[in-house]
């Protein structure tokens, strides 16, 4: 029997993950909002070079639905911290043997369901990838496309094996031994990157590198979450942010989510990328002035075009 | 005879001003280089709850025109500090006897004119106002609108005396003995304000004062521009700050001027408002951290909005 798996936030990051597991033989259903009559007669259409796929989910639910089935997996790929009551929302699509697998950027975004659910495995996700949804079930794969799993809060575990072979047969995909240090080290980039690219009206990184004042402020970013990171006891070379800026420059140029969101005024993930780091960062008494500045004026910028 | 006066930059402020100019009994030309053919046919329209006025420009001229005429003052109202040259793009208009009137934001704006004209007289304004224009030839006036003008670079004259008297027939006008001065004063609300507003999409006064953390940092900017100015001889007391803030909260609403223009992906006066007092801090040895991140900030979203 194929293994099942049901998604829960079937935007681009969703849906396409979604995607992935089916093309790899799951079962896979989902649970929609705006597009649910769409994705039930047309399915979900993954647009990409290399990792096109369209399927029809094995079942459509919506968010208050209560599925008779019980999952293996549900995937969770809202975004980071910005659904009150996450743990509620799912409720119906968990049962008692139903890994939890969180695919979001940030720190702490675990919080917001292992105290809710202490006898469900939580597999915590990092997702490298470049997508965008185009129209109601169509998602367009721009680039990169790699997964990384781990246990949480450590180690690995015979659910998360699984999860990874399942992954890895229609895409990159790594198991983490220590997720939480993964998520710093992703932090690393989304820190600065993210919200100076939103700031800087959907900036790109190559835009963004050009500049000497911003590359100076990317790099004093960098060392501050490398800062907080180190007091919290996860402690990455100094190399780490001279490797950080090269791979970038190595890219094609793009644009960060963040920078994306702005741009198609949507709301921006500011607290799993800034606020909670420097939560950790006060906590600690770690300074982090110039990530506290960009908090201060994401915030701005957020509510700004979410209340227009 | 009436004065003779001619518009150099008839974006909002310079349609306005000489708008203003024409109503008190001045005889005004104007510099079009867009709406050239439209301000030929159709003049020029103040929209206005209480302002309002049209007038046919005596002479309407491009750019590159050499005017037989010489005009009593030349009123340049172009963007602060982004017109590279504007001492050898107004040349034509200015005659021995041309008196200079420089209607623009921010700090050390004079130097673009000062040293190029030794012989003519420079009168420095700073303008109160929020206008826009809507179309060719045709600016919309929400509020304010209040003009102060001082002989640069300390005093008075006969020229600004003359100047004032005559906008004063239309429009609440000031003549400061200390120009310098006031250009300080006006950046304390300016240097926070504008970019903030820009950086965060836009917002207006109430929005940014609403944010407890957004406040925090207008005062912070708000004490940094006061420590330079200090430093650099220009003193004001501490109530400066509080003063700007209950001012501001009591007016309505409203999205400060590079909020607009980031809005509208027009160039903002990033320079005048931000880059030149950064400079003087510099040289007086002040850190400005803030105003420095936000610098940096600006000027990427600058080149991102100008360079789509």
């Amino acid at each position: 029997m194929s293994i099942s798996v049901c998604i829960f936030g079937t935007g681009a990051i969703g849906s396409f993950y979604g995607a992935m597991l089916h093309k790899g033989g799951a079962s896979v259903s989902t649970v929609q909002r705006s597009d649910y009559d769409h994705v039930k007669k047309q399915g979900i259409v993954i647009e990409s070079e290399t990792l096109a796929h369209s399927f029809m989910p094995k079942k459509v639910y919506r968010p208050e639905d209560s599925p008779e089935e019980s999952f293996d997996y549900l995937v969770i790929a809202t975004k980071a911290l910005m659904i009150p009551d996450l743990h509620e929302k799912i409720r119906n699509f968990v049962s008692p043997k139903t890994s939890l697998v969180l695919i979001q950027n940030g720190i702490d975004v675990e919080d917001q369901l292992a105290p809710h659910y202490p006898h469900n495995e939580l597999i915590s996700c990092l997702a490298f990838i470049c997508v965008t949804k185009t129209s109601p079930g169509t998602v367009s794969h721009m680039d990169y496309g790699r997964i990384t799993l781990g246990s949480y809060p450590k180690g690995t575990s015979t659910g998360t094996e699984t999860l990874a072979e399942l992954f890895s047969k229609s895409i990159q995909c790594g198991i983490s031994e220590d997720i939480i240090k993964d998520r710093w080290i992703k932090l690393i980039w989304n820190a600065p990157f993210n919200p100076i690219s939103a700031l800087a009206g959907g900036a790109n990184t190559l835009q963004l590198l050009s500049d000497k004042a911003t590359k100076e402020l990317i790099i004093t970013v960098m060392k501050e979450v490398r800062s907080i990171a180190s007091k919290a006891g996860v402690a990455f070379p100094e190399t780490v942010i001279d490797g950080n800026i090269e791979a970038t420059l190595k890219m094609t140029p793009y644009i960060p989510s963040m920078g994306v969101d702005a741009l198609e005024k949507r709301g921006m993930e500011v607290e799993a990328i800034l606020g909670r780091p420097i939560a950790i960062a006060e906590e600690l008494s770690v300074p982090v002035p110039a990530m506290e500045l960009l908090h201060t004026l994401l915030k701005q910028l957020n509510s700004t075009i979410t209340e227009k």
